[in-house]
């Protein structure tokens, strides 16, 4: 078995800095180990193993006679999930489904954060480190610990299309003392160009006081030899999002969580959030407009009582909608031209700049209280205007 | 590169009758045909391939420049999905992921229609047939034809639990003169033991004047060499659903849409059906017991101006809902010895018999008109009580 060590992505910008693992991965890799990265196995079918389903892998079964499918041992390859540990990073390829795909045939959002929560599981119990569902460590279950999310931010390029074959790259570095970074980037496996890049930050909580906790020095040493300093998305102060009131231009009331809005965790999943937030923004946006980042910074968890008020606030009026553009804004647009650029001028003018600038908007989710609304999550998501060419055939 | 036929599964009480290919895979198979199947490739990972990201698999551009990701060549395997064509069938080896699973931790409902419906797809383009996203064939889009599907039915005996590796068989076979069944067995792949079952009925409809039609002698052509007459559900007649009227125990009106339900078609998905139905169902049930069950007869597409209207009716009563049972009906049972089966007096006796029967529900699904109602689906659900041991260990 070859170990994987010191190799650097040819295709993507963002260099994931693979050294050599800390560990010996060697003792406990799992006996099926074949996978298939990259297209370059080419290997014939085995026909004849085809009929000796029965006979592989039997189900673990765990004490208490439950059937236990998340491996907790260190393992360097998944074959199942196509999967690998290049370096203290995870890499994992995977198809966009007929179902991940809008009417437009490229992949929700939804399906992208999806596809980001399930890298970076895998990436926990691939790396030995995995002692429930959410991604807590061993050192965290001892000291009652459990990772709370609190921020994400997406940035999407290109939407993969149905069928597109992907990588996805995750990996960990610090974040302040007591934090946790995590990063992904997801690009093409046939051409290597970058489609999305995504970065979260994480901190510790503990389960009963519901407190944010620092990170013990057990846990420390669990995460350290993971961790590596490249970033996905280079920021160098994070964008702060102002909180809406109730003088927000766009609102939706009375919004219930449903069962199946529920996960592992009995709290309501990142794509309900996302629907709520999107739903706020005006149709004409959502259909000549795609999403091209999104931050999102979580303050409360959601349980499946609360009832929830979807805020959204343009962050300025939207100008131009559909092509039309509002009278006011030109005139003021072109008087004072500390509002354009050069390339305003000297590009295709000032209606070319206003269809093509992206649109934000600043969300917020809250849960009404009886005294007052507790915050769930403020968002600020980027518009551009969607593609009607190729963007590879520029 | 060998020939897939004449081979049997070894762990399936439900054999695909795996014949031979009636024409020549050989041609047209795809150089990356490496995959893993059963376990049962241990070949050592090619590290020395990770860095060849850049040169594998060109994305391919068809003539108007866009990206065309779902191969429209016939294929014998698919490493990506890990996919491959079974005699006339296909195969594919999926893993429930973190996101595919509910807060009990084993895949919802939905997920497994999704994991049908992309399974479905899938073979479809890998026998060569596929010519648009919906999986028409070539002659069928020569006819302006489109699928539609009438029915569909799925048993689940065992949900699978999030990291679980699943097979999953699916087949076609002739359905009267004019359509065409879709079967499908879903089971563990590490112990062959069967999870679900499921079959579907389409018929073809003209795209234009939106009318049924009959199978032409050119589509007949194109699928009756992939057609066999097993079946995964057997059923001497289809059970018949009633419809419901307002007079409903439960209902859910006003239920509009969202952009987010669409799928590729710009019709409301399977998904939301779903939601929509079971939202009707009682708390108590829903918290109780687990769907073992479900059949959906489609009347009507829905679109996104469509108001639509949720109604359940329970078979009988909810008589026992977490263990009450309403006085009435025990003592009916009780007198009425025609109701109960010799198992309920030698077993574990009346009560026993009402917690553990199955209950069902009839369901309607109607968008409102101006002058009528129009049906969009009829369904039937089936609810077991959920396990509380391991079903294997017992």
């Amino acid at each position: 078995m070859a170990a994987v060590t010191n190799f650097t992505y040819s295709a993507s910008p963002f260099l994931v800095r693979c050294c050599s693992m800390k560990e010996n991965h060697h003792e406990q890799l799992n006996g099926n180990s074949s996978i298939r990265m990259n297209g370059s196995f080419r290997s014939p079918i085995k026909v004849e193993s085809l009929s000796q389903t029965a006979e592989a892998a039997p189900t673990t079964l765990v004490e208490n006679g439950q059937r236990q499918n998340i491996p907790t041992k260190k393992q360097l390859v998944d074959s199942h999930r196509q999967g690998l540990i290049v370096g203290v990073g995870y890499r994992q390829t995977v198809v966009i489904r007929s179902y991940e795909v809008g009417p437009d045939k490229t992949a929700t959002l939804e399906s992208i954060l999806n596809l980001l929560q399930e890298t970076a599981l895998n990436h926990v119990w691939m790396s030995g480190l995995l002692s429930d569902g959410f991604g807590a460590t061993h050192g965290m279950m001892k000291n009652d610990l459990i990772w709370v999310v609190s921020r994400m931010q997406v940035l999407i390029d290109y939407y993969p299309i149905w069928g597109e074959v992907l990588e996805i790259d995750t990996w960990v570095g610090a974040s302040g003392k007591n934090g946790m970074r995590r990063d992904w980037l997801i690009r093409s496996q046939a051409t290597g160009q970058i489609f999305a890049r995504a970065t979260s930050t994480w901190v510790m909580m503990n389960r009963k006081t519901r407190r944010l906790s620092k990170m013990p020095e057990e846990v420390r040493e669990e995460l350290a030899p993971w961790f590596i300093s490249n970033q996905a998305i280079k920021e160098d102060a994070p964008e702060k999002i102002v909180k809406l009131n109730k003088e927000a231009k766009y609102t939706n009331s009375n919004l219930k969580p449903k069962r199946s809005d529920l996960d592992m965790n009995q709290h309501v999943n990142n794509v309900k959030y996302l629907r709520w937030m999107l739903e706020t923004i005006p149709d004409q946006i959502l259909e000549s407009h795609q999403l091209s980042g999104i931050i999102l910074e979580y303050r409360k968890e959601c349980g499946s009582s609360d009832i929830v008020e979807s805020l959204c606030e343009p962050e300025e009026d939207e100008i131009v909608v559909n092509g039309i553009i509002e009278p006011d804004y030109c005139t003021n647009l072109i008087n004072g031209l500390s509002l354009a650029s050069s390339d305003i001028i000297n590009g295709g003018g000032v209606l070319s700049y206003l269809e093509h600038r992206p649109m934000k908007y600043t969300h917020l989710l809250q849960a009404k209280g009886e005294k007052q609304n507790e915050e769930i999550v403020r968002g600020k998501t980027t518009w551009k205007r969607k593609f009607t060419t190729c963007p590879f055939s520029t």
